[in-house]
């Protein structure tokens, strides 16, 4: 027999036989099925997790979410401590975790948003340090840059094969799309799935894919999709916030970007959803259609799309079941990540090539900056979301709100948590008017020339408090509760407890 | 007027203005076709490539390919010196770059093969430095450990938007597939598109995204698709190759794998193409379908899969124009890149789920270690390709070829070049009957089991030699003109000068 050669060049490791360096080669970690692991327990301990490390999550089913909370629990019974959580966001369903912050098992908090008692509890000092408030751009930031280092991603699906390719309309539990999770998958150290289903190898399109993959676990339940409207998602018959949307319409018709294969984003306030439903017959009547829909995308977006008036969905959150079988069955509805989406760091973030962004705000000021974090009592019922970035990058940025909400002026002399600067909007639409940043006097003249009720915002401003009365200044203690992070990194913003 | 906060927090910078850190925020370059440049010069100048510099590109295009040659020339005409090459592979077409070698524009050189003239001229000591030959996931292990370090990569595409999205089957020439391309675009530190035509945002799938891209150059052509399979992508109508691939079928058909969702790989050689034929009639027999098909995708698989024999088609590289169509067209026909195909570093490699691939060879030796990169005289007429990976990762390795080319034995009592160890080899299917490697009894039981010649490899090589004589030994000089690269890194073996 011929032996075989051992060639010997200096620096370089001598052959050592096929499977002598190759993990997985050979042995019981060679079958396929390698990464299936029996528990979420197990998952975890093979992860390297270790007290004082950094996991994370999508909130794609946002209310419905199944998954944040089990595995915080299931950190809390393994006697995990001194965690940080980096989920993409938090939700009202999430306020389970408020005993396991108590408790230390969780000690710092980067989030998109808070709502419901969790957001009460944080607003009340319930954590030691700061919470980090980031948009979803920003996010991707602060991950691009090392300030989140995710050691541990665990990250639910309705279904995922063998080796962990997963896309979110496979399965039962559809969420859409996966772009939150696209980024923890590749930028965590070690990536576990948790999925309701294990489905045959090759799970195709494969939105998070194998080779981001380490291990598998199989759970009842990952998210109830039908929760992932619930909340900021829902769609709107309130009769106040449709006339917002015509108006809204009418300024996206006449702001001097409603030209064919123009780009929108339409948020997902109740107002901001309905304005797609407003938009239809003015884009028939100029004979026009848009290029592109950014952002989470809906089932009125879904409707312009499918009757022709919208050529590509680029979706990186799924609001509605509607969005999510439209993603499985329409070939021009993209997904992305939210680093595609909206990194400023990204080499190419979609938001800079947006045209129209519509937001809601729950404060905006004289200055047109806006609050979409805390309530007019000052404590965390919002999130940032794509707010600041898409302001940031399209070309006109609208806010649409009602000038009150029960007694409690929108407008107001300064907002109570700044998180998009005023010199990124451009536009107010509410019930009694519109209000043009002065940054933007050319399109302040296009919507006068167009009859639309133009108003200064100290107008609206003095409207809204002849209505109500001017609020009293809210009375915060000194003690910090949250950094509100502008997507670049800095701080804009910082939230203080609420006084007693 | 409100004035804004001005929050101070230690460590984290103020809030300075929307555009203070964001690149591409506001000025010229916020314009949405900021990447796309007038030449390739002025993108080669914006990326910041300096001498002693790692440039990379893929190969998709094969012989057809029309960028490797351009930016080598245009580097060469700028006055760059001592740059590495780092593409997917090279081919006879790329002959070009030799004078560009002499004069020291190049310096070292990474390919998975060459052929043709540039095959020649290396073997004859074109280079100082010796060529590193990986196979396709070696490639991508040495990028993933710095070894290969890319600074710039050229990725030439048929079209792509003025973000730099782009696939292989939008515009004109399609080279299907961008799967070693994806590999580049997601490692290397500035990335520069070369398109033929530059469509509307988005395009969609991105294959390669928009986060991925640094600059855009519009170029006349890329790539001529009809030349894709010229050499070893060809088709068979050769008889002796023909019955090769029908005793492979058979050896498919009774090695133990072929069951129901079975998977496979039917490689690129004439008979290894020929392969997928005779499935055809097998799987109908049997009432089995495979359930995907992986690698180089051709017409055959094509055929197979739309006559619903195979289930997903998982293409790293289209080797014909029906392949790219069907990327095109077929839901089920999934691109990946070569991490997801074969890294021995990536945390999924699909070569290790494979059951059965078909394999050629210019040599293979009595320990069946398979040479696929230097021809008979020594010279460097081939590339390793997948073929180092597969073989190691499935669970049945099949090499088909002829005993004797030309009267040159393929079976050899020593491989000139050790490319493949012998222990990942197992069926060795020649027209003059079957060898299975001692280290698969179970397999030779079944083959015999089912009548199939199977035989001593050592009675092959003596069929061999009896026909053409025993080949004199080859001689070579001193000087290493190759290092051959096993795919966890090693060196397995090296190629030497040829003597004149």
């Amino acid at each position: 027999m011929a032996s075989d050669r051992n060639p010997q060049v200096a620096g370089l490791a001598p052959f050592a036989g096929f499977n002598a360096k190759i993990p997985f080669a050979t042995g019981p970690e060679a079958n396929g099925d390698r990464k299936i692991l029996p528990d979420l327990e197990e998952a975890i301990r093979r992860t390297g997790l270790k007290d004082g490390m950094t996991v994370s999550f999508h909130h794609a089913f946002r209310e419905g979410d199944k998954v944040i909370n089990l595995v915080v629990e299931t950190l809390a019974r393994m006697g995990f401590k001194d965690l940080t959580l980096a989920p993409s966001s938090l939700l009202g369903i999430n306020a389970a975790i408020i005993p396991n912050i108590q408790s230390g098992v969780i000690r710092k908090l980067f989030t998109s948003g808070l709502r419901g008692k969790l957001g009460e509890a944080i607003s009340n000092g319930l954590m030691d340090e700061p919470v980090t408030f980031h948009s979803h751009g920003g996010r991707v930031a602060l991950i691009e840059q090392g300030e989140i280092e995710i050691d541990v991603a665990f990250l639910g699906v309705s279904a995922c094969d063998p080796f962990g390719n997963a896309n979110g309309v496979s399965g039962r539990s559809w969420c859409g799309s996966l772009g939150y999770a696209m980024v923890d998958a590749m930028y965590a150290d070690k990536v576990v799935m948790l999925t309701e289903e294990i489905v045959p190898f090759p799970n195709n399109p494969a939105s998070i894919r194998q080779d981001q993959v380490d291990w598998i676990v199989q759970v009842e339940e990952v998210g109830d999709p039908a929760k992932i409207s619930v909340g900021a998602a829902r769609a709107t018959t309130n009769p106040r916030e449709l006339l917002i949307a015509k108006l809204c319409a009418e300024v996206m018709e006449h702001a001097g970007y409603f030209e064919d294969g123009f780009s929108m984003q339409t948020g997902t306030g109740g107002s901001s959803t309905a304005t797609s439903r407003f938009l239809e017959h003015r884009m028939r009547a100029k004979g026009i259609k848009a290029g592109w829909a950014l952002g989470g995308q809906t089932g009125g977006m879904v409707d312009l799309h499918e009757k022709g008036l919208i050529g590509t969905l680029v979706d990186t959150q799924s609001f509605d079941a509607v969005a999510a079988r439209s993603l499985q069955a329409n070939a021009s509805h993209m997904e992305i990540s939210t680093q595609f989406y909206a990194s400023p760091l990204s080499k190419g973030a979609t938001v800079d090539r947006l045209d129209m962004v519509i937001l809601s705000a729950l404060e905006i000021d004289l200055n047109f900056n806006v609050n979409v974090l805390t309530g007019s009592d000052g404590v965390v019922r919002g999130a940032i979301g794509g707010h600041a970035d898409t302001a940031a990058g399209a070309n006109l940025s609208i806010v649409v709100g009602p000038l009150l909400r029960t007694r409690i002026p929108t407008v107001v002399e300064q907002v109570t948590t700044r998180v998009t600067p005023g010199e990124t909007v451009g536009v107010l639409v509410t019930e009694h008017g519109i209000a043009v940043n002065p940054n933007r006097p050319d399109v302040a003249e296009r919507l006068k020339a167009a009859g639309l009720p133009v108003k200064p915002i100290g107008d609206l401003y003095q409207r809204a408090i002849s209505l109500s009365g001017k609020p009293e200044p809210l009375e915060f203690l000194d003690n910090v509760v949250g950094h509100v992070r502008y997507r670049d990194g800095t701080i804009i913003d910082t939230v203080r407890q609420i006084a007693p």
